[in-house]
């Protein structure tokens, strides 16, 4: 197709009639299909069935009956299964419950509260700031809003956070205190954060003594096309002076089953002394036979990453859909830009300037349900209402390629219509 | 034996001595036995575990794939199963993950963060003050000691707190913003609140208008001995037009298996909306599959009451050799009162004033560990020094017979070196 953006007004209205009619016929059709959230389908949960038939084997070597209280961070096993897999020394993981969101609101919670390496409690300061590198995950913003702290939007780039708009803001003003990350294959870009970003952000210079950079690997393994791999972020920050700044979060809840997998975080050795202290209050322990079910469905950290090639092969064709079907339906029509990601959950695109709201709108109308426009934005403000997050993962392959053929006529439409009213203007 | 209050200085130094002499002998023997928690034996633990055998049904009636996110408040038909269990309406209840401990220390994080019914969030207050009836559980005044929460003791009487004291202390206090329950079977006394104990709780007039009884009913269907039934907080509440009053706190850690079962909180509707508005941003949702994994082993409520009679089973020699060795080797040597709980998992002894933290350390000495005295009032400061928790559950009963001759040997020997220390002065 060719640039809609160079069209006459009157080639615009005769396209807009053309693609009316088609998105009438759609709307006939009582579209009924979800492509909002990074949701497995179950087919894909399917292939970790034979958790169920585990029978957990609850005394561990060194003799602990898991079936019985204690062990606040962990079982030893399980955290050697995941530090052998994502590189962390045990001694620096804490396991928790079944959600990784859930650690990352417990951390800043306890920020408030408590404060962080003797520093003043956050709910004892008149203003906080973190710095949200944009797209990004909503539900890091929301745990913002909830604690009332200021976002502040950074671009992302190709290999991570504009790095110069980082350190720039992070160096003058203490009311900063952190960063939220997302290193690995970035919800919603697949964005892979380079060895230099990595090293960037643990070395930079902070006002705030207690800057922390929340960091995010929800997709550490999670690839799809081609792996990646990722400055080791805890060593980074160690060998740049700055061991406390990071806390590190992973879960296996897009590896077994979702809500009900094993989350995990890692920090300093101070870091997590001073988190087992709070969490020793709040908690006996965390469910170990849960933990051992997953060590002994995986046997070792090779099982999990052969499991990740089954997941990457159900879950590629549903990207190849998605990246065919926009390069197909959009490329050169100058309505959309979009960049193919190597792993992760999401397609992330941007839409002609002005025409998100009004795309996600369309297909909503016509049955295919998309993440909101603006959603991945703080405060739901994306300032060029631009980006929309496609979720591939929850349809079925043919579905999908129903709803993605639908927002590509929702994005021409949007387009369209937004291009005839700026022609009035 | 005969009061030993009342021998002479030569007739106690005689017995100091044959007690020293039996203690010596118990020293050499080396024990190595634990009393100190409330913490099932192994043995009871295999009573479960037919639950390893459980291949959880994943699809739940109402078509719902439980393996995969969503329902942030529970399984519907989990939640029918602890309705009928407990008799809490389903809408006011909420599941959570694996620790009622958790959902507790939350709970009173979000009234320091966000306040209560849009009351001022009480990190914002200069003082908070919490009633702790006394002797209480240990990790409770934790949760207060992490908050900076002053704890004000209240006596226990039979059938519940000095509910005169407790009128007396809100009724004109507005720091005063809760207090702490246990109130079925109460850790450590067994003491089973009383309807008019539940009924003056509920509709006591109280200072604070966001005052909020803690209500951790950990050992509601867990007898020994003799069922006990429990007035309806929730509906006391309701009744008195204090709905919002109270935070119950439930879990299956001492049914199925002690942190890996299912815990769950209710309140008014009011707060369950206040409570799931934090709740939604802080996790996607709680491990579904455990809370199915319960249900269909039970299958019913009628099914975790026969399983509370197993377990009652298994637990009743061990409460039945503490009970008669007390009687046996310490009955009117007027150094040491209790009284026979029906149920719980503890049987709380009141030594000779000045005496309990002796006795624990002589035990310690010779090998058993019991809850360290004083862990059963706030600060850890029993102010009479009489008070010892004991934990029968965890030893074998031969293990508990020899750890109980020794606990009444040191109680006799601490109690006889104290009267020897009283009549020098």
């Amino acid at each position: 197709m060719d640039a809609v953006t160079s069209l006459s007004v009157e080639e615009l209205r005769q396209l807009q009639q053309e693609l009316q009619k088609q998105y009438d016929e759609y709307k006939m059709q009582k579209l009924s299909l979800d492509m909002s959230r990074g949701k497995p389908a179950g087919a894909q949960l399917d292939l970790t069935n034979a958790m169920f038939d585990i029978k957990v084997d609850y005394l561990t070597k060194a003799g602990l009956d898991a079936r019985n209280y204690g062990v606040l961070d962990g079982v030893p096993e399980v955290k050697q299964l995941f530090g052998d897999l994502l590189n962390i020394p045990v001694d620096q993981m804490i396991i928790g419950g079944n959600s990784s969101l859930n650690l990352m609101y417990d951390t800043i919670a306890r920020c408030f509260l408590f404060g962080t390496g003797g520093y003043t409690p956050w709910s004892k300061l008149s203003k906080i700031k973190f710095l949200c590198p944009c797209p990004g995950y909503d539900r890091h913003f929301a745990v913002m809003e909830e604690f009332g702290v200021e976002m502040i939007p950074v671009p992302m780039n190709e290999d991570g956070p504009d790095m110069d708009m980082v350190e720039e803001l992070v160096v003058n003003d203490d009311t900063v205190k952190g960063i939220w990350c997302v290193p690995l294959y970035s919800n919603p870009q697949g964005v892979c954060y380079s060895k230099e970003t990595v090293r960037r952000l643990a070395s930079m210079k902070t006002s705030a003594p207690d800057f922390r950079i929340m960091w995010d690997n929800a997709y550490g393994v999670h690839y799809i096309y081609e792996k990646h791999s990722l400055e080791d972020i805890l060593t980074a920050c160690k060998d740049a002076g700055n061991a406390d700044r990071v806390f590190y979060f992973f879960s296996t809840s897009k590896i077994t089953f979702p809500g009900a997998g094993v989350a995990l975080m890692a920090s300093s050795l101070n870091n997590v002394v001073e988190i087992k202290k709070h969490m020793g209050v709040q908690t006996i322990g965390h469910d170990k036979l849960n933990q051992l079910r997953t060590l002994q469905f995986f046997k070792n950290a090779d099982g999990i990453l052969a499991h990740m090639d089954r997941l990457a092969k159900e879950l590629r064709p549903k990207f190849d859909i998605v990246i065919k079907t926009l390069e197909e339906q959009l490329g050169g029509t100058g309505l959309l830009q979009f960049t193919k990601p190597d792993g992760g959950y999401f397609v992330s695109v941007d839409t002609y300037e002005g025409c998100a709201k009004a795309t996600v709108a369309l297909a909503r109308e016509a049955g295919v349900v998309l993440t909101g426009a603006g959603a991945t934005y703080p405060y739901g403000n994306d300032p060029k209402d631009t980006n929309i997050r496609i979720a591939p993962s929850y349809p079925t392959c043919e579905e999908l390629q129903k709803a993605m053929d639908l927002f590509c006529l929702c994005v021409k439409l949007a387009g369209v219509n937004h291009l005839l009213e700026e022609k009035k203007k």
